[in-house]
């Protein structure tokens, strides 16, 4: 068995990789901190593990996490950074949910941050944990990045119009919609239900800190630098992100479908969708998986691509319990064979 | 007092003409008809309505309508069309909610609409009920066509910039987003609760009604023909739409917050946010108000328009009511002073 | 015009007093104070409320309230009680939204909220505010203890059978719930919309505040002590409470119906819907009414009453205008008549 | 592997049962059918199963039935009770789903269900598949009724009290909410999101399908007659029941949650939570569990049971796999492991 430990893990990303890792075949977690909740059971804050758990939560304690074979930070940025330096000395092998090892220019980062990164040098060393992108070098990687919700499914739905070189790569959009699990478990006005159900809104137009991770991914599939215009919104659901993505075609880009089917005929987590299907956050509730549709309205020169996920899923912890299956040599879907719940 | 008939009341548009016109001190609904429901009293069929209305559901009867001041269609397409013109005739006010009157082109009308038009000889004399671009043409009209409710987003939220000329006409995207009352009171397994709550999705994307109608108005706006890539998106709540709108700046573009401000000045129903405020469909609920923001992301080429409206209200109900008044020369205002329901 | 004072304003029964406010015809907000907001306009705050207010947030100033004709205390407990003493000696009329002057035996009050009442010598002077009992005492009332929200539906409801004797009083069932506005705008990590969206929970079913205030209330309608096990649940929905009330008939009941229709014949503000229809809170959002339907399932020996109103208006700032009005000697339905917002 | 078959695939309990039997690692569904759906893929029906399912509906066949090791039922009322008699000839193992079977009283059933019985004389072979009460004759039977969602919840909770005669059985009331589910996938405009979101109701005060079939059970438990008052309401979310019990205490019912805790100490799927810890249907979401919490409010004589369940999976598709697993001398968890979906 694959001892795991999780560095904060009482929020939704730490939470949900508990949920995840109850039914993974090959894992055990044997260590879970939390400075605030330290000495209570998981099981008695989130009342869907019992019987899944006996652990409790722990003061974070380098020694005991440096002896798990993985180490997963379900933690804000500014955590990872700081302790992972010491995890890597150890010999653990690290997934960091956070966005500190996202951006390689440590520059950028600080400037979308407002803070120096506490670990530059390890910038070039941490392997961006799109499996789709990089699955290779996440086999050899000892720490690994995992993306962040929006850019998952803004790359997975750009990426085979950009490597193809059909569309402007200086003309990008990104409408993108979150759940309210995105913004985490803090005790936030503005993340009241009373505050955000029954409305809708967008939200950080004027620049979103995954907007640079996502262009960092975009021009890598480019090959050219690219210029994205990204507007989230705030849906009033738990769960589930929708990017509806528009780019401007270059020229006749022929059978886009085809494209797509062939582009991710052998991931098992992404889906394209028939011509006619469009992606529902429903349909990927609960389970690790994007669902792509493509479009060409009215046959003119707009391409619109739509893709779904669950934001603490294939955008957070299943993605990150995927990372893991590929650093460890295990199957890559074990663990995250579930069904999206619907209805 | 102006008598006022509705035609289709069993409808949401027709629940909300009855919510808003209880209170508007000039008017009196005299009649209002349904096949369905003959013969029921509106507040049984809807319970918010006791004490407010004696009114009971009766067979459309042309004579009965005729003598009204003022007719209301809160029909399906399909219905006025075949009305109206007896009707007009007979020398009776019609304000349409539906879609019957609102592209001038009878040919488009078929073509998106799938039969012919059944009184083409009306839509030139038709005018669109969009108060903010047609307000002296409403005044003199026996014929009003009411905006659907994302063309009013959509044309509100990109007219000044249009009518500047200052992005390009081609290359407009408007990826809306609306509350499931948009698909009125249908009995269709789409959508129940259990389809379309806590989920998100794209729809419509090859081509949806509203289409035409938008490009009309924003050609008339630009003096140019328009193309517009819409994407419209369904939100798991009962009220609301937001359009977030995309567009390619010509050149600088100078304040365009002031733009906006000083455009929608004199108008009492578009409230044009202070820089940082984005409009939040909540803040509109239940009122005749379309909230805008603009904002150039990184100050880039792009420029972004968020518009919020509630769709039965300013999409639909509250603006027929706001024709009805301007129609009638009453306070414009009347009977749509009601504060959104925020929380 | 009426001056009104407003300590408390950012609170979601302050937003709600100045929604309602704004469409009184005689009265004018002239101060609405918030320590943590004060020179912020209260529409920079609360969008919906832009166009109709030009207010801003003030610090608490007693003289300045003291001047007004009528101060709301839209604040939680523990405030009003320390302020109002000083308010009421400078000659304003109070209407308290909070808890503190409801229960008139202050040993009970500081066994429930932990802590000795600050103006005792008040709970004798302070009328409960609730009209449907105490409309004759409100008129002349100079300071007003507004109900709770559940104490409103579920007094209501009760009364009719408790004041005729045909009940047990010593075993009274109320199954309550409400929606989230309930508990405040409080940045609590238990209100997020990802902890109580989709999902319905009891809560404080060891003993709920709102126990001794509503037993206190039954016990006055009855005539003698009563007995009440309330279960409190919380609804995943904004606005709305909806009370399911059992009680044990003492014998042949007679006509339910026709008892409870009698009884609120003359109240505007309470409905007592015809047999079989049964109330929602849809049917009641944004009014100030309450909802009433009656049965004895399989004509057994207990009888359910049902009571929907909105939290926020009858279950709280609709009923301090109310209250309002009554004192002054307004038309007590000014400013009130508003249709609930259905769909 | 257990050749299963599906009869009546396309409602919520039929997907609930292809997305739980996908992970289940002895069975394979063989056959689903649906008159409407004749030929169409589930996984175009359902796109959450794609990747999981290649098999597509078809038209109900009782030879293709026969062959299969178990056919459940996932169908409106009175479709089993017209096919089983000849899928038992044939030597198939049935699992009801429905309510046709679920009450032995042919009479009380045609009562309540408005028609006669098809098959009267299979309701003494009938074993009530509530395997907390009834596993060893499930464990025998070749045909099981599974409970229906409430009856579940309030039975679970309820069984402890009544068998150790701790409570009177003439005074039991049920206060139950349940989620838009279970009123199935039918095209009806009540169960619209617009006409039930964002809301709160009872229905059926008068008289609900499920009242006899949980006095049955509850008969059963309690060794004498029972009189319930059961008053369900309907939830605006999708999954979920939620069931607060009201009963009265004959005496010192001394520790009643040692009493609970003991009762299900070697049941799998129920849960008793600890002392100061309520149900959420939130932590049983998409899993086969029910969790109790047990308390007397304020120590009077009346106790309180709170029962939470996900009425697609304990309520219905989660037991019916269950009662397979107990049927076919499986590990009774096989397939049911998974955790709550929280958040």
């Amino acid at each position: 068995m694959v001892k795991v430990g999780i560095v904060g893990g009482t929020g939704y990303t730490g939470v949900e990789l508990l949920r995840l890792l109850a039914l993974h075949e090959e894992a055990q977690v044997v260590a879970i901190t939390s400075r605030a909740e330290s000495g209570r059971r998981v099981d008695d804050l989130y009342p869907n593990l019992r019987g899944h758990y006996e652990l409790a939560f722990t003061e974070p304690d380098i020694q005991l996490l440096a002896a798990c074979d993985v180490v997963f930070f379900a933690t804000p940025h500014n955590v990872a950074m700081n302790m992972v330096p010491e995890l890597l000395a150890a010999g653990a092998r690290v997934i960091d949910l956070s966005a500190d090892y996202r951006i390689r220019d440590a520059a950028l980062w600080s400037a979308w941050y407002g803070e120096p990164h506490a670990s530059p040098e390890l910038l070039d060393e941490a392997v961006y944990g799109l499996p789709e992108v990089n699955r290779a070098q996440i086999a050899g990687a000892q720490l690994v990045a995992c993306p962040g919700c929006y850019p998952t499914s803004v790359q997975l739905g750009f990426i085979p119009l950009l490597a193809k070189g059909l569309v402007d790569p200086g003309q990008l959009i990104a409408s993108s919609a979150s759940g309210v699990s995105g913004a985490g478990r803090q005790a936030k006005v503005d993340n009241l239900l009373s505050e955000v159900a029954d409305s809708f809104k967008a939200y950080g137009v004027e620049g979103h800190r995954h907007l640079p991770e996502i262009e960092q991914g975009l021009a890598d599939a480019a090959g050219e630098s690219v210029a994205l215009t990204f507007v989230p919104h705030l849906l009033p659901i738990i769960r589930g992100i929708h990017s509806t993505l528009f780019a401007r075609l270059r020229g006749d880009a022929g059978d886009l479908q085809a494209l797509y089917e062939q582009w991710y005929a052998d991931e098992p987590f992404v889906d394209v969708l028939p011509t006619g299907t469009l992606p529902q956050t429903r349909t990927v509730k609960g389970a690790n998986r994007c669902q792509l549709a493509i479009a060409v309205p009215q046959g003119r020169d707009t391409v619109v691509v739509m893709a779904a996920i669950d934001n603490l899923v294939k955008g957070a912890s299943g993605q990150a319990v995927q990372n893991m299956n590929i650093m460890l040599g295990l199957d890559e879907q074990m663990g995250l064979r579930q069904v999206g719940l619907l209805p």
